[in-house]
């Protein structure tokens, strides 16, 4: 991708109502901007964060045998009636008649929906087990968003619910679950605290917070040295027991024909939040530090001249070389000031920097900069898609 | 993929209330189920439908050289009334006010929401010109949904808006998304009427409907020879000019240093509806014959005797094989009978399907089908995956 082409609107200044470093970092590079009060637009380097969380999310939650569908957002107010959650979830559910006269909501959650679908499906325990997930946009009515995405009234999340037979299959499902989650976080380059929780709104008994340390987090939670941090809840998930398949009468004929309400959990993920606080993890006084898997662009490409000939051909080679070997680059081929274009680069923060300046390369070398160590190399320009390489396996 | 353990709740009988084609063969073949009139959830096999047009799409838009973001689906009214919008799709809006007092509504569309967007980031000619698509749910308040997904309340749309500093670059930008459209369709298995239409409340002059005959059509089209046709709209281009610019004071800076508004255009593609759309041209009373590109799966491996261990170690053995070469493979592993299990392979209708049968395993065979053709012929078990790569280049 080139800079020039692209759109990747950079705020020098820190934008006024921000506390969150992590929010300043998303408005500042160009990830996201604000439309109204806890709705946020996802520009072009923002999507692609996105779909490379969505991406890590999909092949463990794949990988785990969950199957993906879509829900909708559209739901009939009846159905949260039945669990008693429109009376729970008031204070957040966006309703409104539609032109039929029938009572809607915007989902904050799809545990109603679901249930519903699977009991019209599954009969049987021939049917069971079974695990399904979504990725998909939630709508709450926040009093306070705050922290930009990390409260936000609309968000993607990622959420998934099991069905299964009995205690002892939740349970084989749940630690399955437990350890896919465990890889998706390490994959975005955190290290949650796993704590057990309060089930709150879900029901259910057993529960388990996923907890990332964050000074804006808004959550407790003590480390394994007993230590208590804040932190930004990423994920949760749910021993849900039969409180959902009770309510609304999905139950399964077992294998001597008695029918029984099916065992569920649920498993959700903070897609949009991830953003946010892996930024919260990975930044410093310069800009964001994104971890190699989730970063938008791997390479960032810097020709410092883009009127030397020299210069450009050699950063068309680099450029052609990378993408040859499937290594995503942007390459900053903007006529702007040395200065502005690594303020820039480090703003934005992609995992490498590869620098090609006229003075270097006569003498036949290109600058690589690792962002997250700070390390700066000279590798010949032949040498210089090799090393990439070579760094990522490090 | 094994049959078993996923999820695909086919169905024998036609649902209730259903008169398109379409629509049954989504219900009946296990795509899509109905929340509540006019809302409908993707399951699985759905899921993977809309996931291989959604792939196709981004290629094209993206070769095209649009970029993908995300925008909200909560939307202030405040925008919509500066272009009088609020008026012209009041029918269709759903609003409501959230908790603190402000007019909100679901987005029908986009142009407000990326036109106010594009302003504040967009200064100057050297800004320009840049395309923006998303793919993203939109919402409508139907009075009348109608053959399932094709007028549905909620639905998947693919829509871009290109921005540029005159009519001349505006053409050219409308002809390259043009040419990605007819890729797109193409790719989708269809061949649509392109029609000069109106631009109703989009405003702008010149657009073009991609129209795709079909019984269910609410569109009337002549194609080249003049005949008339019901169609199904899938895609609708337009060249906007400034109506949005103007309305929502978009402009830019030109060479001269000369406040100009931005001249527009937008481009959407019914994403979910293309899925309807697709099985009304690709289907016989059997079920569905999906062309590759957007089939689920590529092949449907039916073993016949899932007891008999030769017959299961062959099945696994093709199985494998396929996976390898890369090729998306459903096996109907379950314990039903082959009355069944060829009812149901040709209700999903997968373009190829390798049937390992024991009797035609003594000879060492299996037997591949082709769904489009019916077409039937017998290979060696070990010449089954060089086969199937042969047939698909075909």
């Amino acid at each position: 991708m080139k800079w020039s082409g692209y759109f990747i609107p950079t705020l020098k200044e820190v934008p006024a109502g921000t506390e969150a470093a992590s929010h300043q970092l998303m408005l500042r590079s160009g990830l996201a901007t604000m439309l109204t009060s806890g709705v946020y637009s996802y520009l072009p380097l923002g999507w692609r964060v996105l779909e490379k969380i969505e991406r890590i999310i999909r092949e463990e939650m794949n990988g785990a045998g969950a199957h993906e569908l879509l829900l909708p957002a559209l739901q009939p107010l009846e159905l949260w009636q039945q669990t008693g959650r429109d009376k729970t979830l008031e204070e957040v559910m966006i309703r409104f008649k539609n032109k039929k006269g029938a009572l809607m909501c915007l989902g904050p959650t799809h545990e109603e929906i679901i249930t519903d679908l699977v009991k019209t499906f599954v009969q049987s325990y021939r049917h069971l087990p079974v695990t399904l997930y979504q990725i998909q946009t939630k709508f709450r009515d926040e009093t306070r968003p705050r922290f930009g995405v990390v409260r936000a009234c609309e968000f993607i999340m990622k959420d998934a619910y099991s069905f299964d037979t009995d205690m002892a299959g939740l349970q084989k499902t749940y630690d399955r679950m437990y350890a896919a989650y465990k890889r998706i976080f390490a994959r975005c380059g955190l290290t949650p605290i796993i704590s057990e929780a309060d089930s709150g709104a879900m029901g259910g008994s057993i529960s388990h917070e996923f907890l990332v340390p964050a000074p804006i987090g808004e959550d407790r939670a003590k480390d394994s040295d007993g230590k208590e941090h804040l932190c930004i809840e990423v994920g949760h998930i749910f021993q849900l027991g039969t409180k959902y398949s009770e309510a609304l009468q999905a139950v399964f004929l077992d294998e001597a024909g008695q029918r029984k309400p099916i065992i569920m959990g649920c498993y959700g993920i903070g897609v949009s939040r991830l953003v946010a606080t892996i930024i919260e993890c990975h930044h410093d006084d310069k800009g964001i530090r994104w971890p190699e898997e989730v970063a938008p662009f791997t390479v960032e490409l810097l020709p410092l001249q883009v009127q030397d000939e020299a210069v450009m051909a050699a950063a068309r080679t680099v450029y052609d070389g990378l993408t040859k070997a499937g290594i995503d680059v942007l390459m900053d081929d903007r006529d702007e000031s040395a200065g502005k274009k690594f303020n820039d680069a480090d703003l934005i923060g992609l995992p490498y920097r590869i620098t090609i300046g006229k003075r270097t390369l006569q003498e036949g070398n290109v600058e690589i900069k690792t962002r997250s160590t700070g390390t700066v190399e000279m590798v010949p320009v032949s040498g210089a898609v090799e090393r990439i390489i070579g760094l990522q396996k490090a």
